[in-house]
């Protein structure tokens, strides 16, 4: 039994790292049950003893892409600011996130795309992984954290949903960016843009807090 | 001579309404030229008579999707705000026209997205035809009016500028809830966080005026 279950690791390890080829080279068009099977050695039907299905696989390399981002972000949050925080430090941070966000997607394109090209709810209704959610509230939770500074009078819920929706409007300017549609702006240009409209946001949510409207 | 162009007119018309259903149907994908030329009764390569690639025919429906924009923000800014302003009629203004894209993209979802997915710079270099450059302007002039009441000190190009970039992150957040990317949420709600993020972004414009600064 021993071996059989060495075997099913194997594959699925081998089955992961091609599925992270491809979706590193191509994003989730990459994602093709045939050529992983060759890659990883295996035949088609092999790739269904160890996953349910290939949905599985992108959730296994959108959480490696997860792992990468918060490594990326730890390592710009203890270097010093880059420019002087006009206001509150959690102003900053957010900026910060939000250029670490972009350089992030620069350097790990299709990768980063895959992580929001992959649908949050299947086709036929069936919830995504708790592990897959877990790891992906631990990322939002990066700017829940500053967004809790910047507004404690917002209750848990608001604070964990405009979290994602902070991160999906930095992702389409950073995307459209990227990818020269609409946007199509050298990099620092871009760059730019992205503190513009993060530190704006930020100073917006600070200027409405409830204390700062009394006067 | 007559005859032959009254001929072009209509191949090109019926190209047009054929690549707009296609289009409307699925996005960008749907446009293919083997069915383009079947909808229209031609031969495949009578469509490169009239037209110079298979983009031009995107812009042609990509405009009209701009018109229809125009059109629906127009209605909506005529009718008195949803919400009290909290402030400057400007945020407001930007809010609405925010909401109205929310709407426009819900019931217009194939078509808006061919908007932005479609390249703003051609793989070989080639300039996008002037004529669809300056029908994009005049959208994001809508943007760039409110923008410019809010922040008056801002130069021409940087308003510009960030009309597009607050433009691409409204478009993140609605396009990634609507396709319940990263975000599924219920219509209502995923309205009230797009008007959070862009009264949040309109008060840091305002908050951030020079003029404040110095007290």
């Amino acid at each position: 039994v021993t071996g059989v279950e060495d075997r099913r690791r194997e594959l699925k390890a081998a089955l992961i790292a091609a599925a992270d080829r491809a979706i590193s080279g191509h994003g989730l068009a990459g994602i093709k049950a045939r050529e992983l099977a060759k890659e990883a050695n295996c035949a088609v039907g092999a790739i269904y003893n160890v996953f349910p299905d290939l949905d599985a696989l992108i959730f296994e390399v959108n959480a490696r892409t997860l792992a990468l981002f918060e490594q990326f972000v730890a390592k710009v949050e203890v270097s010093p600011p880059r420019a002087k925080a006009a206001g509150s430090e959690a102003v900053g941070k957010l900026v910060r996130l939000a250029t670490a966000y972009l350089d992030f997607a620069a350097a790990n394109h299709a990768r980063g795309r895959a992580l929001f090209d992959h649908r949050v709810e299947k086709p036929d209704g069936e919830a995504i992984p708790d592990w897959y959610v877990a790891e992906q509230a631990r990322m939002f939770g990066l700017v829940e954290g500053p967004l809790r500074e910047l507004r404690p009078d917002m209750g848990d819920e608001a604070v964990r949903l405009f979290a994602r929706t902070m991160f999906s409007g930095v992702h389409g300017v950073v995307n459209l960016g990227l990818d020269a549609k609409l946007l199509a702006l050298p990099p620092d240009v871009l760059r730019g843009q992205v503190e513009l409209l993060v530190r704006a946001l930020a100073d917006g949510l600070l200027a409405e807090r409830p204390e700062r409207r009394k006067r």
